[in-house]
C-alpha cells in the first residue's frame, strides 16, 4: 500500500554484481530461473529492438497526467539503476522525453520502465536511452500533484519493491525480488548451461519427445495416434 | 457534423511556409506549443520508423469496409497535402495499398492518415510513403457507397478541418489548426531554442529539481523526505 | 469441432508447387484471389519485418497455459510445413522460444502461427525463424494436458484444416484451402499482371476515377461536387 | 481545436421544443434520420437500463485525473441541459458522484455524458440522474488544472458543439447539430411513422425481401440458391 | 473456407428433440459435456439477463457495415432455429434491430447471435427476443454486398456449422456439432446428475478436498503447508 | 513476490470490526479516506448490481487454465471472508462456479474477488453469492498445477496481502492495508459526516464553486470567462 507525497533516500539496493549479471540471462531464462514468477504484463514493450539491461529499481508513483515527481525521483538515481514508474490509475501521457532522458542519463540510469505513455522515441533511440512502456504517446503532462518516490508499486501487473532486481529486453521486463539476486543468478546459469547441450541436440533432428522423455507420460495421459 | 455525398473542392489550406516549417519541430513540440491539445490518440502508429512530415489537410469520410472514397480525394491531392481519413464507424480493414499509394504519390500526397487500416506495408515502405493507421490488415474492400471529401472529420479522436496542418512522425500525429499555424511555428520554434540550453545543463548533472526551480513549490505542496 | 488427445499422423497437404508459389505473390493478393476471405484477424503480427512464406499448415490445438503439445506436433512436422497454433481460450503466454524454433527448424517448418505469446524473440530473429504471433510474452508454460495434432482448428478467427496453404507476410497471415491452393496461384497471377499495368498509369498520373470509369456510377449514386 | 481557460457564457441552444421531441424516437432513429452520422462510439454506456433522454449540450474539456472543471461547468447549466465531457488523453478515472450529480439536478440537467469514468453509481441509479460513460470506477481525481467550459469538443468520437441537441437511451448517444434538430424531429417521425406498417407487415410472416423488393437486386449482384 | 453469394436452402439440422433438452443444462454443463470445446470468447454478452435457449443454427456470413444478407437469411430460418452471424472482418455496426427481430420472431427463431453489433435493445428486450453480439450499437448499416447464407462460418472464434445445435445463456454461448447433439444430452445429464449431491455434500461443509479425493496428489505435486 | 505451492494457515485479519463497519462506506468513500490509493483496475465488474461486501482477504495465486487452488484455498476461508484471486498471466478461463461458491459460502466467504473469468452467474445471482470478476466465461479449467495461498499477490493492479481488508461494491473493489483498517474506518465517517451538509446545500442549489470557495483559486490559475 502506499503514501503519497513521499521520498524515501535511503534504499537497500539488490547486491550490484548479481543484479549485473541477470542482464546477460535475458528476461525468459530469469523468469523460469525464478519459478515462472515476477513479470509484468506483454503489453510492456521496447520502444526500440535489442536492448538488454538490468539495473537496481528506484521507483515512483505518479498521477494521471502529472509527470512531476519524475524530476524528483532523478535526484534518487544512482548509477546502474533503472527508474520503474507506475501510475495511480490507467494513463497513457507521455510521461518522459528527451530532456527528462538527457537527465536520468546523466544520474546513470540504465532505463525507464513505465506503466504509461513515452515520446521523443527517436530522439531516445538516438541516444541509446531504453524504455520500456505501454504506448508511445506526444501528449504533455502537467506538473501539479504530489506522488511518491522509493515505495512498493504495483507496475504493469508486477510488485516492485525500491532496490528490487529489474531485468527488460526484447521478451519483456523481470522484477528479481532484492533477496533473490544471487540465488536467481545461480539458477539463471544453471539453467542456461543445461541449454546449450540441448540447442544441439534438438539441432541435429531430435525431438523434445525424446529428449525429454514424454512419449510415456503422453501415452499415460491418454494421447491416441490415428492415422 | 457531417453531410454525405460531397465533395468541396476549394479549400482554404494553412500557409504552406509555415505548414513546411512544422515539419522539422515534430509532433511532441508542436502539441506543446499548441497548449497540449489537438493530438490523436496514440493507437495511431506509423508503419514505419523515422518518417516526419507535415502538409495541409485533405480529408475524406468512409464507411466500413468501403474505400470507393479514397479514389474520389485522389483528385483533390495537391502537392505537399496530407489525407486523413476517418470511418463512419470503427473498422480494421485494409483501406490503402500500393495502388493507391503509387497514385496518391504522384498526386503529390506527402502521407496519408488513417484511422482504419492499411496493407502492403513493405511495399510502402520501400517506396517512402508513410502512413500512420490504427492497424495493419490485410482485408480488402468494397466500392459501393458514398462517403464525402474535405468536411471536418473526427480522426482518432481528434477534429480535423480541411486545410489545418497535420505534423506526425514517431511520437504520433498532431493538428494544428489553419488559423493557427503561423503563431504555432513561432511557439515551437521559440520552444525549441529554450530547449537547447536546458538540454547541456541536464547532461552536465544539473538536476530539474533546480533548474526549473521545482524545490520551493514541492515542498509547499507538502513534499516529505525520509530516510 | 474437436476431440482432444488426438494426433493424426497422416495429412493430406495442398499441392506443394502451389503452395510454394503463393509465397510470391503475399497475402493482400492471395486473400483478393480468393474472393476476399481467409484472413487472420489483423492482431496477428510478425516478430520482425521482412519475412514472406508459405507452407502446408499442421495445426495443433493447446490449452491456456500448457505448450506440451508444441513437441507433439515437433514430430509431424515435414519440410514446407508452417505450424499453425491455437489456443482452447485466450491465452497471452510465451508458448515457443529457441529451443523449440531450434527444433522445428532442424524438422523443415518454414513459419510458426499461433493464437498466443511467443518469447526469446532477439534469438529467433537471428535465426531468421519468423513468428506471427497475438503477442510476445517471456511467460513460462507448463507441461501437463494433452491437447490435439492436426485437427481443424480456429485461429485468430480463421478455420485451418491440417494440409491448408498458410501464406504470412508484413500484412498478416491467409488460409488458403487444400482445394483450392492451385485456382489460388491462378487468380493471383492473373491479378499481380494486372497490377502492373495501373501501376504505371497511376504512377503517372492517371486517376483512379478514370482508370476504373467510376464517375459514371459516383454520379448516378448521388455524388456532388461543390466549390 | 481548443482553447484552455476559457468558459463561454452565451451560447445558442438548439430549439428547446425540437430537443425535447427527440428523445422520444431514440438514438437509433435519430441516427439514422440524419443520415447515419454522428454516433458516439459504442463503449459509452448508460449506468442502469431504460433511461431515454434529450437535451441541449453544455460541454466541458478536463485533464486526465483532474475533475475541478466540473464545478465550473455547473454554473453553466440551464435546466433542460446535458452536459458532455471529454479529457485531453484518454483516461478512466471517476470524474463525477452522487454530490457533483446532486448539484447537476439542482442546476437542471437531465444527464451527463462522459468521456471517462463514473462513480456512486448506486446512489445516481436511486436518484434517477443517468450517465453515459467509458467505465465506472470510484478512482478520485484532483483539482488543479484548468480546462475549457463551452468550447467545440470530441466527446467519444464524436463533435459536439455547445448548443447541439444531444439524445441518449440504451443504444448510445447521437449529436444532433444545432442547425439540424428541427429537421431532424420531421425526418425521424416521417420514419417512424412508416415503421408501424411495416413492422405489423412482418409479424404477419412477410419477408423483407418481398417487402423491400430486394429478389431482383440480389440476383443482379449474382446471388445463387443452392439446395 | 467460404464462397460467397451462395443461399444453401437444405441443411440437416441436429436432432430436434436433442436440440431442445439442451437448453435446460446451460452453456456450462454442455461444454463441460463436450470435453471443454466449443466455446464462443467471452466478449459474446447477452442484451438482457435470464435467457437461456438452444436451437438449430442457420448461419450467415455478412460484410462490415452491410447488413443485406440478414433478410436473405430471414427466409431460411425454420421455428426452433437460432440466427448465427459472423462479418468477414471486425465490425462494431449495429446489424440488427425491432424490425428484423419481427420478422425473425415471425419465422420461429429463438435468438441471434452475432459478432458485431445490435440495436433497439430496448424493444428486443420488451418483445423477449434475446441476442447475443459483441457490442450494442445504434450504428446503421447498408445493403450494398452479398454474403453468404448456411455455409460454415467462424463465429467469435468458434466454427458453426448449418444445422449445429446452440445453447446460449447468462454465461456465453456454446455450439455443439450436429453429429454430437444426442450424446452431448446425455453427458450432460450425466454431469448434472452428479452435481445434485455434490452440491449438498458441499453445502453442509464437507471440502472439495476430501470430496474429491484430492490431498494425496496435491502432496505428490509438493504442496507444502506452513503456519 | 511469490513462491508457488505454499499454503500459509495462519494470517493476521484486519481488526473484524473495522473490516464489517467498512463495508457501510462504500469503495468510493474508503479510496478517498485512504488518500486515493488502493483500487483495483476498473474492468472488475460485479456479476450483479447492488452487492456491497467487505471481509479480510484470504489470498490465492492460480495458473492460466487451472483452478486445482480454489479447493485448496476453500480450506482457508474463515467466516466473514473474502477470497482475492489472482493468475500468474492473463487469462479468461470460468474458474468459478456454482459448486465452488456452494462450498465457499458453506465456509463463510462473503464474495470472490477475481482476476479471471466466472460461470454459473445466473446460480451465482439467485444464491446471492457476489463475485467481482474480469469477465464472465463458461470455459472450464483443468486441476493439474500448483499456486499458492494466502501469500502477497497483485490482483487487477493492486496489491493485496492476506488479511488485509476488501471493499467491493458497485463501484469496483478496493484494498485497504491490514494496519489502517482502524484509522480508515475514523477517516470515512468523518468524510461521510462532512458530505450530509455538503449535499443539502447542493440540492438547495448552492453551486460548489462558493460552497469550495473555488472562484479566487480558479482566477488566479487564469480562467476567463467570455460571453
Amino acid at each position: 500500500m502506499t503514501e503519497l507525497g513521499v521520498v524515501r533516500r535511503n534504499i537497500h539496493r539488490a547486491d550490484r554484481a548479481s543484479v549485473d549479471k541477470l542482464a546477460h540471462f535475458g528476461v525468459a531464462t530469469v523468469h523460469e530461473a525464478m519459478g515462472r514468477v515476477g513479470l509484468m504484463q506483454p503489453y510492456m514493450r521496447p520502444i526500440y529492438a535489442g536492448a538488454q539491461v538490468s539495473g537496481a529499481a528506484v521507483t515512483v508513483l505518479l498521477h494521471p497526467g502529472d509527470n512531476w515527481m519524475m524530476h524528483v525521483v532523478a535526484e534518487q538515481i544512482e548509477p546502474g539503476d533503472v527508474v520503474v514508474a507506475a501510475i495511480t490509475a490507467e494513463c497513457t501521457d507521455g510521461y518522459f522525453g528527451d530532456l527528462l532522458a538527457t537527465s536520468f542519463k546523466a544520474r546513470g540510469a540504465r532505463a525507464l520502465i513505465i506503466d504509461a505513455g513515452v515520446r521523443d522515441v527517436k530522439t531516445l533511440t538516438e541516444m541509446g536511452f531504453p524504455v520500456w512502456s505501454k504506448c508511445i504517446s506526444a501528449k504533455g503532462t502537467v506538473k501539479a500533484t504530489l506522488g511518491s518516490v522509493n515505495i512498493p508499486i504495483v507496475c504493469a501487473g508486477a510488485l516492485v519493491n525500491p532496490g528490487d532486481a529489474i531485468v527488460a529486453d526484447d521478451d519483456g521486463v523481470v522484477v528479481v525480488p532484492r533477496a533473490w539476486a544471487e540465488k536467481t543468478v545461480a539458477a539463471a546459469a544453471a539453467r542456461e548451461a543445461s541449454e546449450g547441450d540441448k540447442r544441439a541436440k534438438l539441432a541435429s533432428g531430435v525431438l523434445g519427445l525424446d529428449m525429454y522423455k514424454m512419449r510415456e507420460p503422453l501415452e499415460r495421459a491418454g494421447l491416441r495416434y490415428i492415422d
